[in-house]
């Protein structure tokens, strides 16, 4: 059923369309709908699997947390990283067993954590004084891993400094941990989101074995390292396919941790971005004035409906349309809301066909990451984006 | 029942703490509420109404679509601006008549444009000639007003050029849709979101009035201007009472215009965001190293939860916690989710108490405008904002 090992690591790309677009194209909507191909999200689990060998692949739930996913990841094995109450019941309702699925939110409410705990969770993040004094109180005895400050600075997003602690600060946490009766058992850091070469690994593992070589030194037994996302995806720039990259991460950890005992990873991004396509569809195409160089594209998702990773035009989807074969010209492409702030790309507007107008099916490729669940609940009366599992 | 005219055009602000924050200190909640006081809403609607004089006011809904809100609004006598079929449907369902909704978003749906004239909406926004097309073809006979660039440069959110024509399109659109069988009415045009003081509304008035004078004497016929929003709430900054506020603007209006038969008005902050506060609680308090300046606050709401106003720290909401009374440190503030853009307030730090700790709880004012249908419908798996309307 699977594609061999062999090639699996030789692929280089996604099939493109994929089934996703090839299901969009083959059917109507009558609202903005993700299709995601699961079948694409267990080849690319068995391909991460194959590079990162006895690394467990904890997936990052909250990139795409449609119950038919989660059910058929854990069906393969795969184990799940939680940020909520929330998806750790949706991950105990898709099959996972509760020794499958860390709490890796270092940021947790105290009602979390005993619900969590007397879920039979018993692993958890931490990088602070604060929340290892919650995790003592209502997960008594628990695993506990520090989070270390640490970021690729070449990422296509080097994290802010929102999670982590600094490295002077992972032993007092740890010894504060002991003291209070839990377990501390590692470190995890992540490297950056997008982190689109192997190689750009190198300096982060560095520092983060620096840390845990001393911190064992110092006597503290550490058995798991958790080198938690940034695999990339593609968006239309070239990424390192997944069993390579995967494979060469971990000749780096190997190389810097030597042999250490429990090994996770938690892709995201890498496991469904680009399993998934988005059908919209071309509300208004408008030019603003006469002289004006560009015309205006508005789509029937925007920001607020699924596409907020277009943030600064971070994140710069490719666009499917049925008249791509026509003479294309420059484009504003906006949302449908109200909002002035709800315009996807105008620094760098995209090239659309000239014969564009309303009623046009635009498909927005690689979008099965953080975007069903980044839709809001209802802003300008337009509905979150649909979900549809193939 | 209500306050006089003269003690509305008296108030230069909301008493604080109101109603809702009130509300807040006397109960608990599970997860972050927005509690919103329905008085205060339609004290500040007469208020505008005490102001704006002729000018009917509009709602427009996309501010706070709660049904229990625009029902009263809808009893006091408010008419209502509409995004979308779904806000077209709860203004009906909240006892609006068709002729007091209009639908204001420029960007709308061909179905959704022919849902509307089925239900009996008569009045439509459009900038461009594919809107006037499918206006034609779906809501044939309707009038249309035709919604112009304009922003006062001193707004503190002066609108990009998403929304608009430039002036000298106007009047070949409204050929078009008088060609077309359309009765094009008027003008409309946006001064900017928090336009802070009622004098700066005067150069877009200039320019709107100027095109509107010039389109009447080849011959258009019009008879309603639409002035939109921009009134402002206040955020800790002073602004203008809301009467006297909209008073100013009115004598500004008539100045320039003369005696327009229709004007119309589209307030959607200016109306509830003073008129609502969020009950949040603090999830961690930390320090990321023991060098660091700031300490790092993490709120059980954050960017995805409902406060996506705060992006660029555009708007500064107060805060209020139990602890006011101590000594103060200045504080990063960040959301709970495992989102490194789910930052609050950076790169100006907020003043909060030394002593806060978990599950401590803090009032964020102000936010009754722009976060519940903002909130994501699940992001890391934490619930979309509670709204309790009282």
């Amino acid at each position: 059923m699977y594609a061999t090992q062999a090639e699996i690591l030789g692929r280089t790309d996604i099939p493109s369309p994929g089934r996703a677009e090839a299901y969009i194209r083959q059917h109507r909507f009558d609202q903005p709908t993700l299709v995601i191909d699961a079948g694409e999200v267990v080849a690319r689990f068995h391909a991460l699997r194959a590079g990162l060998g006895r690394a467990a692949i904890h997936y990052a739930v909250k990139a795409n947390p449609a119950p038919e996913l989660v059910a058929r990841l854990a069906a393969e094995g795969c184990r799940f990283d939680a940020a909520s109450r929330a998806e750790i019941e949706l991950c105990l309702g898709a099959g996972a067993a509760p020794s499958e699925i860390s709490f890796g939110n270092t940021i947790k409410r105290a009602s979390d954590i005993a619900f969590a705990h007397a879920a039979g969770i018993t692993l958890f993040a931490a990088d602070a004084e604060e929340e290892i004094d919650k995790l003592a109180e209502h997960a008594p005895g628990a695993e506990v891993y520090i989070r270390v400050l640490a970021s690729a600075p070449e990422a296509d997003w080097p994290l802010s400094r929102k999670f982590g602690c600094a490295p002077e600060k992972a032993g007092p946490l740890m010894a504060r941990a002991l003291r209070a009766g839990l377990r501390p058992v590692g470190l995890s850091f992540h490297v950056g989101s997008q982190t689109r070469r192997a190689s750009m690994w190198g300096p982060v593992l560095d520092d983060v074995a620096r840390l845990w070589h001393a911190l064992r030194a110092e006597g503290f037994d550490l058995d798991l390292l958790n080198i938690g996302g940034g695999f990339p995806a593609g968006y239309g720039e070239p990424v390192e396919a997944p069993a390579a990259y995967a494979a060469q991460v971990m000749a780096q950890v190997d190389a810097r941790f030597g042999n250490v005992r429990r090994l996770m990873a938690e892709p995201g991004r890498g496991l469904v971005a680009e399993a998934g396509a988005i059908a919209a569809e071309v509300v208004l195409v408008s030019q603003k004035s006469d002289t004006d160089a560009y015309r205006w594209v508005y789509l029937d998702i925007g920001k607020f409906s699924g596409l907020a990773e277009t943030m600064d035009e971070a994140i710069r989807y490719p666009l499917v349309t049925e008249r791509d074969h026509e003479p294309t010209g420059p484009c504003i492409l906006a949302g449908p809301s109200c909002d002035s702030v709800d315009v996807l790309y105008e620094k760098r507007p995209v090239q659309l066909p000239l014969g564009l107008r309303a009623g046009d099916r635009v498909v927005i490729r690689n979008t099965g990451a953080y975007t069903s669940t980044y839709a809001s609940v209802g802003f300008n009366g337009f509905p979150p984006l649909d979900v549809l599992v193939i």
